[in-house]
């Protein structure tokens, strides 16, 4: 049985706030709404919304600068579209290679006049929220900070995990076999991502529910030196949608045309 | 709170079975595992792993034929990569708009020397499911269809829905405020996909237990002629990434060469 619950209560989170003490306080709300049970334990799993992670990180900039954040976000352009209305999407890879629209730029629950970026580095921050709910609390506990993400292919967005601490980010099948016999040979579910996007069915975006409890995959839960989400991130050379399809045509386009009038040109 | 589970003692799946009347004996099995607190409810999400579906409905085919199925289920090549063993990974479009690496078509868990195809129409599939659950129980339940899909950008899988009825799949949050009173614009999540991922957390691969029961997104069930999973699909017209990178900058590369080719040709 897989439990998820949101931790009620939690204040609105400014730079320099102590989330480790905030989260723990959710915590003693969920066990006054939900009786002991709620408190955390060994194996449960904590998934924060990165947006306050980046709040308490003072990651917060004026609005004003919000295209040039997204371009100082920027490492790679991997694919934009103009809409009718004459707004661009840029679809970017961002510093901790995440491919995002607007690089992870957000301006939605942030105080008006201003945008988030995303965490420095969210695998430490995972990491250190971890540390201090094991030393808070003594469960050996996992920590998953997650962004909502768009995807290729599909409409709308899903809850991903964008940091991971003391958590199993794949379950690794590889040396498993199926129920004939035969070894699973391809299939590596990227767990952490699962878990961020159940933990979102319980957080609402509409709602001030930022952090979630998913008990019941204590098998997933390690050392806090296991291999972070970064790891999720495909590297370029194995991405065959590295770059957006408009982008790479005309890319090729340009190298053709460039080719063909280069070998019309006599050499001299 | 969402609470998640896997229905025990599901049999061995064969053309021409009564889904409906399996998975209900897991629910009486679960209940005798579980308790009263296992009877399907109102609000309940039941979701099926596609090869169970493809299974009752004889969707198998002999394994000497598979590479020519997933050619026969593809309408359109996304992308294609031979890795270093020399077998050719085909990203496909299928039948059902579904982007997936060998369109779907999967040989793991399946008679040795044989192969499966998705169902012919898994929101059709969902909605007999749903229809016979509804009656066999009395309880308005949805219930989606999944399969396990790959990712541009990010490494390993997650389940996603391709099939569904009787649930929002789509959590429309555009008429709806953030906490700072401004509209949530863009924020649509695919709450399907999302709850196809908590899912899998309790299925496991290597484990028979194709079915699991979401509990707790009461709010998300309705009525069986909701839109189905074929609305996920993003239309080709709006996909940044309907043709790989490779690809893509190929078709340019020979279409630029061929424009150059025609500009220098001297009209007669």
């Amino acid at each position: 049985m897989l439990q998820v619950w949101a931790l009620p209560g939690l204040p609105e989170v400014s730079a320099g706030d102590d989330l480790v003490a905030q989260i723990l306080q959710g915590v003693d709300a969920a066990r006054g709404a939900h009786g002991d049970d709620a408190a955390l334990r060994d194996g449960d799993i904590v998934v924060v919304t990165s947006k306050i992670v980046s709040k308490a990180e003072g990651r917060m900039l004026r609005a004003d600068d919000r295209e040039d954040a997204i371009t100082a976000e920027t490492v790679r352009l991997v694919a934009a579209r103009t809409g009718p209305s004459g707004h661009t999407t840029r679809i970017v890879q961002n510093r901790l290679g995440i491919v995002a629209a607007a690089a992870g730029v957000d301006a939605s629950n942030t105080p008006n006049g201003t945008v988030l970026l995303l965490p420095e580095d969210p695998d430490a921050s995972a990491r250190a929220l971890a540390a201090g709910l094991r030393s808070g609390t003594g469960a050996r506990v996992g920590v998953l900070v997650t962004d909502t993400l768009g995807r290729a292919w599909r409409e709308g967005q899903i809850d991903q995990a964008i940091g991971s601490a003391g958590v199993h980010v794949f379950e690794d099948l590889r040396g498993q076999t199926d129920a004939e016999g035969r070894e699973l040979v391809v299939t590596m579910p990227c767990v952490a991502d699962e878990i961020a996007a159940a933990a979102d069915l319980v957080k609402g975006k509409a709602a001030r529910l930022p952090v979630a409890v998913v008990r019941g995959r204590a098998d997933l839960v390690g050392d806090l030196d296991l291999p972070g989400a970064r790891t999720i991130v495909r590297a370029l050379e194995r991405d065959m949608f590295r770059r957006g399809a408009d982008e790479a045509y005309a890319d090729g386009y340009a190298e053709g045309r460039a080719a063909a009038v280069r070998d019309d040109t006599p050499s001299v």
